[in-house]
Formats: C-alpha cells, structure tokens, sequence
C-alpha cells in the first residue's frame, strides 16, 4: 500500500490535489439543479447531494458559492425554489458540458440540449429528460466555517417518476432506472446490482431482498 | 410519469417513505467509520460521505445522533479521530451487517469478520480488508436546525490505498478499486466505467479521458 501523508497532500501540484481528493469520498450522485428567475433558466451539474432525512423529507448539497453554480445558488436564494433531476447513463455527457461557464445570459438547458418542463404545481424547471424529478423549496442554508462552502438544505415538495419505478416497500431500482454515478470531478458510471439485504440484527444471518420486481418506463 | 405529492409522502407508512425518500439522493458512496476509545473499537457503515473541500483537504458525513452509529459518533467526540474506508464489492454483506445493534462491549469488527488494522501514524483503526482507507481529524460539528442530523466534517489527516492506484493527473479510477456503492437503506451496486470528460467550456465540444490506464493492486 502507498502512504500519502498530509504534507505529501498539501504539496502536490493544485489540479492534481483537486483530482485526489474529488475521489477519496467514493461513487457519488449525478444530479441536475434547475432554477429559474424572472423566465432566466439556469442547470447546474452537481454531485454532493445527501440525504439529510425522511420525515420531513430534506436533501442536502454542497455548493461553492465563488465556483460555477453561482447563479444557480442566487436563484435559490431569491427564489426559495430548485429541482434536482437525475442524470441518466444515455446523456452523461450534455450533463457534464452544464459545467461550462457560459454568459449569465445563457440557459444551460438551451446550449446543451436538454429541455426544461414545468410541472403544474412547481415553479422551478425540471430535466425532461430525466426520469427522476425532484421539487424542493429551502428550507435551511448553512455556511460551513471550514472553507465557506454552503450546504442547502430542502424540504422535498413533490417527486416526479416512472408509474411503476417504486417497489411495494418504498424502494426504487436505480439501476433500472438507468441513473448514472460520479466519481471526482470528472469521471461517470453505470452500476449494477449487487444485493439487498435485510435489516440487520446480532446473530442473525442477512437475507436477500427481491431486486427483480419488474417496473416499465412510462 | 407519476406525481407523489408532499401530502402523500407524509401520509405513507413509515417503512415505504424511509426507503423511498432515501433512495432520491441517487447512488451513495459506500464507506465504513472505524474509531476507537481505550481500546474499545467501533465500525459503522455510512453512505453520506460528502466532498467538502480540496485544500484544505476536507470530508464531511452525516450522522443521526439517536440512530445506530451513536458509540461512533461519541468516539469522534471524545477523541477526535476517525477513519472512512471504502466498501469493496466482494464483502457487502459485512459491511452491511455492522448496521445490528450490537451490545456496546462487541466490537462490530469481531462480531462481522472485518479486521481492524492500526498504520503507525494514526490512532483510530483501519479497515485492513479496504483498498482505500483515509484517516480524518475532526475540524468542526455542525448541528442541523431542521431535524438534529449532525453534519461531522474531518481533515485528511493520512491516505492509504494501492501502489499504482493514483492515475498522474490524481484521478483513482474507483470501478477498478472494485468500490460498491449504495441505493437506499440497503441496496449495494457495483459499477461500470462510461467516461471521463475533459473540462467543459462553452462552445468546445467535450473531449473523452483515458480511463484505461493500468495499475496493480498491491
């Protein structure tokens, strides 16, 4: 095994420390943030996005506030309202261009290809194309005294899915649902079932849950 | 598509919403928290690893305070380190199973068959069994207002992981580390590479990185 120590870290050349240290938290989400202001649109790719709870239901992301999504993170303010879409394996790449730093003038729907749609009940736009929409309203913005980034906090105000995606208990087969993962900044995969397994106990072997129930895309 | 109303969400059984709501984030990371206190040693898995920052290098996770990790949580407290391995695909079901409630006295290492391993630079146990294992000391604990989650943000104290694992631009191609990661409450996946893109400009069309440069496990 190689031994990479702190100082070893903080001399490294800045690209490849950024590199580094983007893949050492694992596989992590692909997601679409959509925002509007005043009819200006605005798509953001991001991949910090956490579950912070179920009930209420709220997810987190880490957001820059001096890098690309500063738009994005000022339509939420003024707005108070954002989508988070997943990004599927078919368009992994019109995904990854949204990190362009196009004119403030811009939509990144429009300069990469993906269209935006608006629900009857939300006022944010989603990803067409996405097959898992998400409409969240903040609920909570807290500066981390770390580096300054900011975790946005929503509260979840409706989801958009495929009639059949969620199983009998709740469950949902990402991987049918053809979701794509990250790793660093730069790097995308499909995945593949391995298991599900039971709620674990003491000194009881874990059982296989289904992963086959069927669903179809609608 | 189907619509899911937040009233329908808060009307769900409690089961379906918890597996539901925890599978909208998208696909997690896999990782296991090793920590100990006089010699008493704790592991728990964990798939809310976040990337906070490149420089300083910085990981933050969040944990319930009331849910099963709370001897965990109360080691990183009290001593102040913490170790975040990777979960690999060839034993998710231990890693799994440190998610029973076990007796405070059992080492969820001992009780799953995961070993414990110290490097002579750092006091809270590795994983020996992961490929890539970080060793993090605590830099800032910040309560969530909106439901009393914890958000633990670590440095990056020590980094261990294979020889060649490293590409030279600092990329760690993670489907050839053999990672899993997570859907859900208890869906593990493993994963295929599809891409790497260069950095997006506007304008430019994207260009493809290598992904298949070679390292051994060592």
């Amino acid at each position: 095994m190689r031994h990479i120590s702190r100082n070893e870290i903080d001399l490294m050349e800045r690209n490849t420390r950024t590199n580094l240290i983007n893949c050492l938290s694992g596989f992590k989400s692909a997601n679409l943030v959509g925002t509007q202001q005043l009819g200006m649109e605005n798509l953001a790719i991001i991949s910090s996005v956490v579950h912070i709870g179920a009930n209420p239901p709220l997810l987190g992301m880490i957001m820059r506030p001096h890098t690309v999504p500063r738009d994005t993170l000022e339509n939420i303010r003024t707005t108070g309202y954002y989508t988070i879409n997943h990004v599927h394996q078919q368009w992994v790449e019109k995904a990854h261009q949204t990190s362009a730093r196009y004119p403030r003038e811009t939509s990144e729907f429009a300069a990469t290809g993906l269209t935006s749609w608006y629900s009857e009940t939300f006022s944010a736009p989603y990803v067409a194309e996405s097959l898992l929409k998400i409409g969240l309203k903040v609920e909570e913005i807290v500066v981390l005294a770390c580096n300054l980034t900011e975790l946005v906090i929503g509260q979840i105000e409706e989801i958009w899915l495929p009639q059949d995606a969620v199983f009998d208990d709740g469950f949902i087969d990402l991987t049918r649902l053809g979701s794509a993962c990250i790793s660093g900044l730069d790097g995308y995969h499909g995945t593949s079932p391995l298991a599900r397994f039971s709620y674990a106990k003491p000194d009881t072997p874990l059982a296989s849950l289904d992963l086959t129930q069927p669903f179809e895309q609608k």
